[in-house]
Formats: structure tokens, sequence, C-alpha cells
């Protein structure tokens, strides 16, 4: 049904049922009632895009997820979600599989649907200014940085852990309990992404505390973070007949995938290898054994970001740039390094 | 940059850029040229939506996923918007939460996106043809059926499991392993839905093979098929000193979920307790013991949810109702039943 059929069904014009369904003031009551009685008994939803065009301004707040199987990004979305509902205004969501192209689909979002600004939730590391200026809304990305490309800090905003760091707490987890062959499952060491950021924390790690980096246990596992990809690294490196008693995962779903990995060639998780990831999903807190993670504070970076982003859409302030801080949460797979008579 | 500016920036009138941006043959060659070079320098994108209210029809197929945290769909939803793809349309997504209403929100999509046709990937079983009236372009079920509700066969398409048959097998297959207690781990045994529809799977199993109903057997978690419920159901089961020696579960990660609290009760999977699911995950081959689970055939039900609505948009066929066949994948977390001697 649309607004002619309304009108034509109430006997008034279409103008004075467009006036109804927008609330204006210019309607006697009598003519009100009539058309929202014939609205309400046939279900009409008012057309939202037809009628942004002819607002000024709408109430649009984009969201495009990059890695449609994420488990991770779920987690941050649905508190984003209801910060954006919280603030006064309405989610457009896309969801664009790991290879696609963010910055597009942002900025495609924004001419469809008239965007007041935008969240990138997963992203590249190394945007030129020339692509971002496709994008002419404010916008936060969200669990990345530009640390790999040429935007300035007054040029966007950003809501993350810090992968180095992080990376660089978790291996020092491992050696603290004594462990000094500590490998690393990584997708690729030099993506110029948030692998190659955690790659650089590992070899940091080792390096301060002064325990030589063996480029044998150094895994690249390739692909897009796959469970597949990362049990296959996993056996690789097994089967290498590599010397290691410890490893540092990228994310807790390669590491699922590498403890069952060591568990089919018969190596006991912690008592064999211990595993340590990052990322603090509430499914690995399933695992046998529990999975020792560094959380990344899912809740906080989905409300940081709707309010660095809602400061700059009420023109309250500008770009922020915000490290949050992840938490160990210790499990069952970390355990001392075996006692070795050397 | 709107087309005015580029108007502007070309000399030439804002029609002409019109004509140039939607490939129409009535403009000089040179005159392409020119608006498409301050096109491609500005980055321009064409605003979609005030071109779909010109158009007469549009390319959007609406895809409306409810339970945003649910990984089974994520690898429908691949599917799904390769087949959309294939077939030249554009998919118009919408995740919405498990308590969310799947149909208001796909009214709306169709109104503000002027939807071809919508595809519900998850939802209520118990639809009232009043409430579906809100719908007017053809729509398929994906994953469920109305078998609770009062459409007609001709008012909707579905594509799905049967999941009163699938729990059925998953059970037999304990039975046939000597399994006589047999426990159900599910959120509830009358929600008009899934979870019902496999309770149902389950006692009818039981009887045909002549096992009695032990209600103390039966453990229903509440909520959304969460992790948290599942681990919390099972726990209660396993403390209130229950006697059985098998449990089907309702979903993968409840499954998960229920091995764990198994594990942390000091229970063997599956010399102790086996544990049978529905659903087939991929992560559920990297769970130690690998899951037993009934493989919904994920990639076949967003082909075929796509090729029916395709055949109804195109007028080619109406509605239609298919059934697909899970197939049980063996894991390690089934075995044959203790020798009890009685």
């Amino acid at each position: 049904m649309t607004i002619k059929d309304i009108a034509k069904a109430c006997g008034v014009s279409v103008s004075t049922v467009s006036r109804v369904l927008n609330n204006r003031p210019d309607v006697s009551e009598a003519v009100r009632r009539q058309v929202m009685a014939v609205v309400d008994r046939q279900g009409y939803i008012p057309n939202n895009s037809a009628r942004d065009l002819v607002r000024s301004q709408s109430d649009a707040v984009g969201v495009v997820v990059r890695g449609t199987g994420n488990i991770f990004f779920s987690d941050v979305l649905k508190t984003i979600s209801r910060e954006i509902d919280a603030a006064g205004y309405t989610m457009v969501l896309r969801q664009i599989g790991s290879d696609e192209d963010e910055v597009k689909a942002g900025a495609i979002l924004e001419r469809e649907k008239k965007l007041r600004g935008l969240v990138f939730l997963g992203g590249r590391f190394d945007y030129t200014p020339p692509e971002l200026a496709l994008v002419g809304v404010p916008y936060v990305c969200c669990s990345f940085t530009n640390c790999f490309g040429t935007l300035g800090d007054d040029d966007y905003a950003s809501v993350s852990i810090d992968d180095f760091r992080t990376a660089y707490r978790a291996v020092e987890v491992l050696l603290q309990l004594g462990h000094r062959r500590v490998a690393a499952l990584v997708p690729s060491s030099e993506d110029r992404s948030i692998s190659q950021l955690r790659c650089r924390g590992y070899l940091a790690a080792l390096a301060d505390n002064g325990v030589a980096f063996d480029p044998e246990l150094l895994a690249e596992t390739g692909g897009c973070f796959e469970m597949e990809d990362a049990y296959r690294g996993m056996s690789a490196l097994l089967d290498s007949g590599a010397d290691f008693t410890a490893v540092f995962v990228l994310s807790d779903t390669m590491a699922m995938a590498a403890m069952k990995a060591l568990h089919d060639h018969g190596r006991r998780v912690p008592e064999d290898c211990s595993v340590i990831a990052i990322d603090g999903l509430s499914m690995s807190e399933y695992t046998v054994p529990t999975l020792t993670t560094m959380v990344q504070p899912a809740e906080e970076m989905g409300r940081e970001s709707v309010g660095i982003l809602m400061g700059m859409i009420r023109g309250e302030s500008g770009p922020r740039h915000l490290r949050l801080e992840a938490q160990l949460r210790r499990g069952g797979s970390v355990a001392r390094a075996p006692d070795r008579s050397v």
C-alpha cells in the first residue's frame, strides 16, 4: 500500500497524508485520526528512504563490519547497536567479507542512507588520505588503527587495544613461566596489519628477555584467520620436529584449532605445550582445557567508539585515539615450562 | 560532492550529468568523457536510493538474519550472498536479535529499499496471515517452517531440515549403541519453535524403541541457545544425581558447553557419557573430542532458498517447501554404552 492508496481511501490529498505521517501541526485532528486508522489497519510503513531525501538530516549511523565470520566482532556489535540506539540514532549495518573494501562499502552506505557518521568494525591498517576522501562524514575505526598508513591523527578517530603490547604481554606470561622455546602461530609476519603488529610484539618480548629468535618457530598460516589454516599450520610445525614448549597464537579461534592439532599429535595442553592467545571470546571459556587469553574489552570498545563518534557528529569534540587495555584471563592452557636437564 | 557540483564543474546541466551516470545514449562522447573525468577524480558515488525512487524496479533482495550470534547462520549467509549476486541482484542485509520481530524488520526493509524479495534467515514458527500481510513481496523462510502457525502452504516458501526427524535420528544413533538412559538438553520443550520440534523427535525415538521417558532426564535450559545457559543446565542435571550415559543436545555450541560441564564434573566424553548434537558447524571439528553431530546442509540451504525466491520474483514458479536431509558426521564424542551388570 502506498501513500497514494491511503489518500484515496481517506478521500484526502497525498500531501495531507504526508503531513499526518510527518507529525506536522497543520492537519485537523479528525483528518489525522481518519488517516492513522487506515494506516494502522493496512500496516503501512513509511518509505524512509524517500523521506530521508526530503528531510535535511537523517538520523542514520552506518556500521560496516569486515569479516562476517569474526565471532569477536559480534560481541562488539551488540554494544555498538545498543549505544547508537541510546543516542537517538538509527544503526544501518553492512557486513562484508575479509577480502572486501570497507571504505567503498562505507562510502556507498553514506550516500544511500545519508549517514551522519560511520563506524568501521575491522579494516585495513594502511589507508591513504585520497582513499578516505570518499568518506564525507565523521568516522571511527573500531579495533584497528592506521599505523601502516599515512592518515594524520586529526583525519580519523580510533578505538583499539595496543596489538603490539598485548602480544608482548602474552609472550611474557610464557617467558615468566620458564619457557624459552616459544613458537608463534600467525597468518603473516608482514601483512601491514594486525598479524604483523602482534608478530612484532612476540619478537620484541623474546629480545627483551634475552631469548634468541628461532625462525623455525614462526609458523605463518596464510589465509584470513581461518581455523582450518591454523590447524594445518600447527600440524606442519609439529611435523617439522621443531622443539618448543609453548605457542603464542594470534586469535582465540585459531588457538582452538591449534589445541586440536596438538591433541591429535599426542601432545597434552598444557603439560607438553602451553597455549596463549588474544581475543577473550566467551566461547573460549568452554574449551577443554579453558583457553588462557588476553581479553579485548569488547563492550568498552563498542561504547567508546560510539561515544567518540557522537562527539564528532554533534561538533562537540574532534577525532580522538583511544588505546584500551587487554586483560589476561587465566584458563588452563598455560603451565610452567617442563623441567629439562640440559 | 553532489550531482549539482559535478554539473557546475563541467559547465553542463544536472540532467546531462544524470544521463551520463545512467549510461543513456543521448549524450555526446566528449561530454561523457568530461563528466566521467570529474566523477573519477572526485570519487563521486551515485545516490542509489534517489535513483531507486526514479527507476521503476530496484534490484534489491533483502535478507533478515534473526540471531546475530548464531554461527550456523554465518555459514548459510555466505552462500545466500553469493547466490543473490550471481542472480544479478543486490543483497540488502539486516541483522536483528533473537528476541526481535523479523517480520517487522523485513517489512520496513521492503519499503526502505524497494525490495523485490526477502529471505528470512531464522524466525518464528507460528506466523498468522495478518502478520505476514505486512510483507508485500515474495519471501522464503530459510531454516524454519510455519508448522505451529496458520499460514497456508501457498502463502509462503521454506527451506529447512526436518527438525523432528533429525533429532529422532540423532537419538537413534545413541539407542543403537545400547544407551537406554538418554538425557536431552534443550532450551524449552514447548516454545512452539525449533526446540519443541527437536524435543518431540527425542521423545518419539525413545517411544519407538521401547525406552520409557524419564522426565528427570529432560533438562530445559531456558534462554536463547546461549552456551552459558547450556553449561548451567548440564551442570544442574549432573548435580541432580540423575543416571544417564548419553545426552542429545539441541545445537553444536550448546553441546560444546555441555562437554565442558561434563569435563568439569569429572565425566569423560565419550567413555562416561556420549554427546550428540545438531548443526554441524565447521568449528565443531576442532573440539576435543571432535563433536558427533547431524550436519545441516548450510550451502544447499542458502542456494535453494535463493533459487526458490528467484523463481517467485521472476514469476516462473510459486512458493515451494523443501526439506533437506541432515547428514551424520561421526566425531569422537559418541561411544557404545558402558557395560552394566544390572
